[in-house]
Order: C-alpha cells, then sequence, then structure tokens
C-alpha cells in the first residue's frame, strides 16, 4: 500500500516574534522543515511526501533548498486560508489508496517508532493519532472558575494524525466549522472513532524560541549516541 | 511578610530509569537540586529555605554539598510516605506567618517574573498557581473513548503553588485523600477557590531523561544572554 506524507507548514511565526516563520528557522545547521521532510523520507524512502506551504513562502522555499543544497523529493502545494484548507488541497494531491500521515512541518523530531505505530494501527483500523499523557497536574478553566482534571486521563495530541486515504478524503469532503482543529476532529465529525497511539515526548512542535533550544539539545544528543 | 519556600525532592527517579533520583542529577556542572534552591535564593536572599528530602537521602545530600561546596542556607526536612506528608512536615517548620512557596525540587528553570506574580497573587487573594496554556490539542479517554477538548481551557499547571502560610497550614490539617493530587487540591478541599497566574513554559518538571537534555539547553541559552 502506497505511503504519503502530506506536510502542512502554514503558519507565520506571530508567537516566535521574529520574522522568520518557524519552519524556516534554523535548527543543528538547516532549516526545521528539512528536518521533518527527511524524518518522512528515512522512515521509507519510497513515501511520496506533498509539502503544503503558503503561495507567498514558495520562492524563499525555493532559495533554501539552493543554499542547502537540498533534493529530496517532494511535491510542493500552496496552503489555503486555514489549516483545513491547506490540508484538503494537498489531499486532491493524492490520487490513489494508500496511507497518508498528515504531520506539522514543525515537529522535525517525529520518532521511527511512532511513525510505525500510527502506520500499523491505521492499517487496522483507518487512523491513528499519536499521543502522549500529560505530565503534569492539568486544570480546567471556566472564566474565574477552575477545576482539577484526572491527568491520566488527559492526552496531549501530536502529529503526524494518520488515515486510509479514502476516510480521510471522504471526510475533507464536509463544509468547514471552527470545530475543526485538527484533522482527527475532522474524521470524528463524519461519525468515525478515533484510535490513539503512543508518541514521542521528543515531537514536539516547535512554537516558541524556547522550543528551538530544546529541539536542538534533542538533535545533539541524539547525534552523540 | 516573611517570605519561605518549601521545595520537595522526595522522587526515588523510577522513571528516569537509573539510580540516582533526578533531583540529584547533574545539570550545567552542578545537582539539579542546588540549581532549585538557588533559583528562590537569588529571588530574594531573606526567603528561608526549607527543603524535604528522604531521611535516606540526608547523608548523601550533604556529600554533595560538601562536594560541590554549596553553602546556600537552608533547613533539612525528613520527607513522608507521600508528597502531601513531606508537604505537611515541611510546613511544620514554619511557626509565623508569611508567604510560602511550596515547590518541585525538579524545577530548576523556575523564573523570576513567575515569582513575582505568585507572590503578589497570594498576597492579594491566598494563594496563586503557575499555569501554562496547553500548546497542543487535548484530548480526554475513558478506556476506548475519546473525546477532544477545548485546550484554550486546559491549564497545565506548574509550581510553586504559592499560599498566605496560614491558609495552607489549615487545610493541610485535613486528613489524607488521594484526591490530593498537589497542593491546590488541598486547599480547595478546604473550600477555598483558587487563582491561577502565568508561569513560565521553561519551568519543566524533570522528569524523563530528555528532560535533562532540554534544561541544559535552556540553561546554556540564558548564560549567553
Amino acid at each position: 500500500m502506497k505511503k504519503f506524507s502530506l506536510i502542512v507548514a502554514g503558519g507565520s511565526g506571530v508567537r516566535m516574534g521574529g520574522e522568520v516563520p518557524k519552519q524556516f528557522m534554523v535548527l543543528s545547521e538547516k532549516p526545521v522543515l528539512m528536518h521533518t521532510l527527511e524524518a518522512f523520507y528515512s522512515y521509507d524512502p519510497d513515501i511520496r511526501i506533498i509539502l503544503v506551504i503558503p503561495e507567498s513562502h514558495f520562492g524563499y522555499w525555493e532559495e533554501l533548498c539552493r543554499q542547502y543544497r537540498f533534493q529530496l523529493p517532494h511535491t510542493r502545494i500552496a496552503g489555503g486560508n486555514t489549516r483545513f484548507h491547506s490540508v484538503k488541497n494537498g489531499l486532491g494531491e493524492i490520487p490513489e489508496e494508500g496511507i497518508v500521515f498528515i504531520h506539522d512541518g514543525v515537529r522535525p523530531l517525529i520518532g521511527r517508532s511512532t511513525l510505525l505505530r500510527c502506520e500499523e494501527l491505521a492499517r487496522q483500523k483507518g487512523n491513528a493519532v499519536p499521543v502522549i499523557p500529560a505530565s503534569e497536574s492539568v486544570r480546567w478553566t471556566d472564566g474565574d472558575i477552575t477545576r482539577p482534571l484526572d491527568r491520566s486521563r488527559v492526552m496531549l495530541v501530536q502529529t503526524p494524525q494518520t488515515f486510509r486515504v479514502s476516510l480521510i478524503k471522504e471526510a475533507y469532503g464536509q463544509p468547514f466549522t471552527d470545530e475543526f482543529t485538527d484533522d482527527a476532529s475532522v474524521l470524528e465529525k463524519a461519525g468515525y472513532q478515533i484510535f490513539l497511539t503512543e508518541g514521542n515526548r521528543e515531537n514536539i512542535k516547535i512554537t516558541w524560541p524556547y522550543d528551538l533550544y530544546m529541539a536542538d539539545a534533542v538533535m545533539k544528543s541524539q547525534a552523540r549516541r
């Protein structure tokens, strides 16, 4: 069964406070996004990689690829106004049946074992969502009122959320609503049960400058092994 | 008003997989716990620091203090069987009214601005709990069934949870129950409303080997500033 990696990197990087969107920031000698693509390629060199970025970033990405001599094969697609529309555009590029990993471009530390678990579960059940349990106490807030949540039941959701292509394409045929916070929520709205599997703790989403330091440290420690 | 820092480091370090409990692991040239004590001392040199560790660790801690020439004044108290009992033992050392910061020994990256916010709010309202919003999608799980939670309402709880001494001592007079997952839950059970303030994202709890790499990276980047 053919495998696809749909990598979405549409963020404008507002939270980083800088001018360079975080997917283009340099981490261990190359832009974050290149590490992300490489993680999928090293998982399976036959995977087909579809990269969804804003059209306005096409030129910059080409320039980066030249500068870093980045030649890993991938199809570049223009993103939409929301993540939903970007993913939908990317799915339009997949004509065949198979398994698709939908992944945040700013999660370069996705682990091989997580990818294996996601693929296996998605083959069996149609979908797989990698999660890690909260390692801290958790509270629910509602205005001034807060109450503790049982942290053993609270799962932090990572990507790649992984799907049988036909299922997720069907789900993305629905009209957009604000309830769609991730791909799993789109499939769920179409009436399907979501299946969780274990993610990897290093698989952080690079959102804050601090996350770049952490990711850099993890990469260095992995390189030393 | 007198300030106290009650630092609890009772963990046996099972999750780290090693023999050295994580509070004693070396981070940027000295044990984690020494960084934690120093953070409070540098916040306010007049703060009184009470360190609660298992009695079986007394000798090792003394040896570490000698070895690293660590001379920061603190009172060392024996922990109890649970975190609740350890905190209760520590509170027993505080005779006066004041503000007490109850802090995890394995959170060396507590920030000065978080401490200021906690102190201010605890003075006004009697308690303060530092939290950060979840930066990822969040799911609630119950057996096979999972459902998305509105992540804007989900807060990850840090320490130091900060209290007026008389209030938290009163709350710790209650009999122990399993519902007590942190100090805020003890005060809440005694009928008080909990007040949240902003923590700092770097203030991670060192739980996994990976967290040590991250903490190290953060310390190095802070040193460069």
